[in-house]
């Protein structure tokens, strides 16, 4: 047995509350390394008494590991357990003392890994309507223009025009109300809007005014009225809360500027001197963009600024959510304030951070819900884009992905195959369509919540950005029918269809995901597949995919 | 190069902020498997043109693995790293996506591994006077009874009777101010208290009134005395937070009895029914102990009830921190705030939960500071009293105890070979004390603080409770002077030399810990064995410890 390879660890993603009486254990071996894993457990005052042993099931596999997973029963929340592991003649029990032998259960209050109480508050709860949410990320200056009467001096680029950096499209929420339709009949049940507050660039991510829609996108009361039309047709609203940094334009900045350390705004910044001096870039930025000073999520004035920021907007708007931008840069107190007071209000809300890579320490039910899901992408663009993984490597990347967080986190995950930040898939795939089609139902029916680019189901395309954030072309003749098909089939199969059980797994060069009672097999090669069930085979066509019901051999 | 034995998890112990511009990494490989691991390093805005390289120290092995460790001056704390591991012809990158041969720095911003930021508010501090801080533990009934002029009804028991589960021996406060200057020529410079709360128990842990000092063991005015007393001789004193559950008798279950769901006290504890009903016990509890009836820390009334207590003693008397009784099952969320709240008031005050397992999820900066850390007692148990370990495994135990947590956590453990709740070290190990003063040298030297159970330097004996808890014996003739003097010189050495950089090996049967410039080397076998330097040896008698001075041979 490969010894160095077995790990549990207590109180993580390993060993979780999945409800007050449901406690999730994980055990990670090599692969294909252990015949059998047991799980002893006991109430851990019980240990002598009454222990309960369970087989383990073997979940997932990736490259080096199996995943074995239990889920236990827990009426009284106070639990100690040890792993049996067994392989041929070799056996270990596995406590907090490592893999051993023998077992001293006289002794176990030492050593048994224990999950000691569920308290409910600490429980990370899933939100109900991320099951079958299907989000539609719009950035909304190039989505639709609505408004014909407003103020349109700021226009700087004809509509269908290739972007530049900072041009202006004049895309507004009166054009997304009017396009709800649109997206209902797609299937989307949820919109992630980039930002709407005042801010003088096209993207708005350097926020002048938190309580201000800027004029170029509408009023306040445009965006309620979006909410409200939105709710209307069941689509649910998340705003993006940039609250690691603001326009260098904002007051509390300017004021800065003005005063140094006489400001009261001085410490709501972090600066390096006197002063700021927007040249010399003196004080702590996002990136290295000068227009766009770090707040100090240490103090607690700013805490509270932003934090009224955001419950005004739910309290006025009624909206359904945060996507937080640069979320791993702002201090965890303030995450854990900013869920705790936004669950308050709203226990339905839900927020994902953007966090690009393993976010598990914000993940752990007191800061985030998900993240958006770039490890995902990157998975994706290298199996679908770039060749660089086989059905194989990309089912243990995936399966790798899932055993980073709790099943809830999951669940709650933002996924996408690209975004405003990054190139469209089609793009890197080059605009194969097929492939993209395969590479949404993999989005679709993964673990987690698919979030569609604005424009994906038409066959948009763009290099990385500003050519990824082109407009959208409203004529309907250029449109890709077959995309939009696509995702409209695999929306109504989520909210129709889809099981909330999850196996991963690969036939040969097809990848296989089962959700319930649904199977999706996708074939990235270029040659027909056989997929074979117990009964019967189908074949797969080369570059596409196919779903199946549980023991129906009929594609649907 | 055995793959699925390397370990790295960003946000945890192997990655950590121990300032606010020093970064800490680790990373775990197998054991004697890998030559030479590299970290790349870089402030991730700019990863494609400026990256660092250092070479990590392997500073630590157990049984199975070696850890590498690296501490990055950060000075802006925006750090995206990938490892680099070479072994003979093998070498692998190391980033989010496994060991790789090849690794794309253009695409590294989907890879690396990341410490995004490191905010001010969630670095972890030490608290500063635990590097040279010497506990002592009072079981308060048993230790010294200095008022002569209370009611001494309750005392049931003659001073040195061996103790039965309910006896009262008439120990109190006064006695511990009349002890002072004992403790403090012992070298003692933190009293961790057992409860002194009103109670009806000889324990304490089931509390009527977080209020009032219960009357067996003096007043309010006495604790306030005590507490000047004690900081007048550089004592510093910290009280033990009963907070998981009270006394059936406190006043809002008593309600809860009498008035079942009308009582305003329903909610604040967990009951299965209508009413409390003591015999059957339908509601939570601690352990089966039907007379302490589990407070509801779910609920943010009793958070607040419970924090008040706290925060009164802590402005009433001073107190120096809080030792959590039965830590693990109170709520996080209760802790979190108990954290802010307590670290606000004082933020050198220390927070120690009681938690006999591995409780990483509370050791991550935002609830203890420590735990008493049973753990280290198991190990010195295995090896000095059992001989189930070892020199070899037993500092192998001791390392992987150390990377369990962050650098910060391991210098705040209470470290303890006995307490009020274990048999006494000096009875397991056979009432050998040339063993229990080796075993005191390990508990000086390891890094965290020594705390001593009362009486453990006199030589008290026990079996498991309530043995272990027998009366402090102050007839000097009946005393272990060489034991005595043992604390005393481990004091001495841990206040004047003890420097703050940790080494565990062996040499032979030899265990040794350097700390900066001192060296402690244990022999607990039979035989003499000769410790080796460069250009010297020495032999270190059976069942014995020595200390040396670095570079020079004699011992001090």
């Amino acid at each position: 047995m490969n010894r160095a390879a077995v790990y549990h660890m207590p109180g993580s993603q390993y060993s979780f509350a999945y409800g007050e009486q449901e406690l999730r254990i994980r055990l990670r071996t090599a692969k294909d390394d252990v015949e059998q894993v047991t799980l002893i457990y006991a109430v851990k005052y019980e240990w002598l008494q009454e222990r309960k042993t369970v087989v383990m099931q073997k979940s997932f596999s990736d490259a080096l590991f199996d995943y074995y997973t239990a889920a236990l029963y827990v009426p009284d929340p106070r639990i100690g357990y040890v792993f049996y592991l067994k392989s041929g003649q070799e056996a270990y029990y596995y406590s907090e003392e490592g893999l051993t032998v023998d077992y001293d259960h006289e002794k176990s209050y030492y050593n048994f890994f224990q999950y000691p109480y569920i308290n409910s508050i600490d429980v990370h709860r899933p939100v109900d309507w991320c099951d079958r949410a299907v989000f539609y990320q719009i950035f909304i200056d190039r989505f639709c223009m609505g408004n014909t009467h407003k103020d349109t001096a700021y226009i700087d680029r004809r509509w269908g025009q290739i972007p530049d950096p900072k041009g202006f499209y004049g895309g507004d929420l009166q054009g997304i109300i009017q396009k709800l339709g649109y997206l209902q009949g797609l299937g989307v049940t949820a919109i992630y809007l980039t930002p709407v507050f005042r801010s003088p660039s096209n993207h708005k991510y350097d926020t002048i005014d938190y309580y201000t829609v800027d004029a170029m996108f509408g009023s306040n009361e445009d965006l309620r009225r979006l909410m409200q039309e939105a709710h209307g047709r069941g689509i649910r609203v998340i705003l993006d809360a940039v609250f690691n940094h603001c326009s260098m334009y904002c007051p509390q900045f300017q004021d800065v500027i003005e005063q140094g350390k006489n400001s009261r705004y001085f410490d709501w910044f972090i600066i390096h001197g006197e002063r700021p001096d927007v040249q010399r870039c003196n004080y702590e930025c996002f990136a290295a963009c000068n227009y766009m000073p770090k707040w100090n999520t240490n103090n607690v004035q700013v805490q509270d600024y932003l934090l009224n920021v955001a419950l005004y907007w739910m309290r006025e708007c009624g909206i359904d959510g945060w996507r937080l931008d640069v979320a791993d840069e702002v201090s965890h107190d303030f995450w854990r304030r900013f869920r705790k007071e936004v669950k308050r209000i709203s226990p339905q809300a839900i927020l994902i951070g953007e966090s690009w890579h393993d976010a598990n320490a914000w993940l752990r039910g007191d800061e985030f819900d998900g993240i958006m899901n770039y490890s995902f992408t990157k998975a994706c663009i290298d199996f679908f884009a770039k060749g660089t993984r086989t059905a194989q490597s990309f089912c243990g990347r995936l399966s790798e992905l899932l055993m980073r967080n709790t099943d809830q986190v999951d669940q709650m995950m933002l996924n996408l195959l690209d975004s405003h930040d990054t190139e469209r898939f089609l793009t890197l795939v080059g605009e194969d369509r097929a492939k993209l089609r395969c590479a949404l139902a993999v989005l679709f029916f993964f673990p987690g919540m698919p979030c569609i680019c604005y424009g994906t189901e038409i066959g948009m395309v763009g290099e990385y950005e500003p050519d990824s954030r082109r407009t959208f072309d409203w004529n309907e003749e250029h449109w890709d029918r077959e995309l939009q098909e696509t995702v409209r089939k695999l929306a109504k199969l989520r909210k129709e269809k889809m099981g909330s059980g999850v196996k991963l797994y690969t036939q040969g060069d097809l990848f296989v995901i089962e959700r319930g009672d649904l199977r999706l097999a996708v074939n990235n090669t270029g040659q027909a597949l056989r997929l074979q069930g117990e009964t019967w085979y189908t074949i797969v066509a080369a570059r596409s995919f196919a779903v199946f019901e549980r023991d129906r051999e009929e594609m649907i």
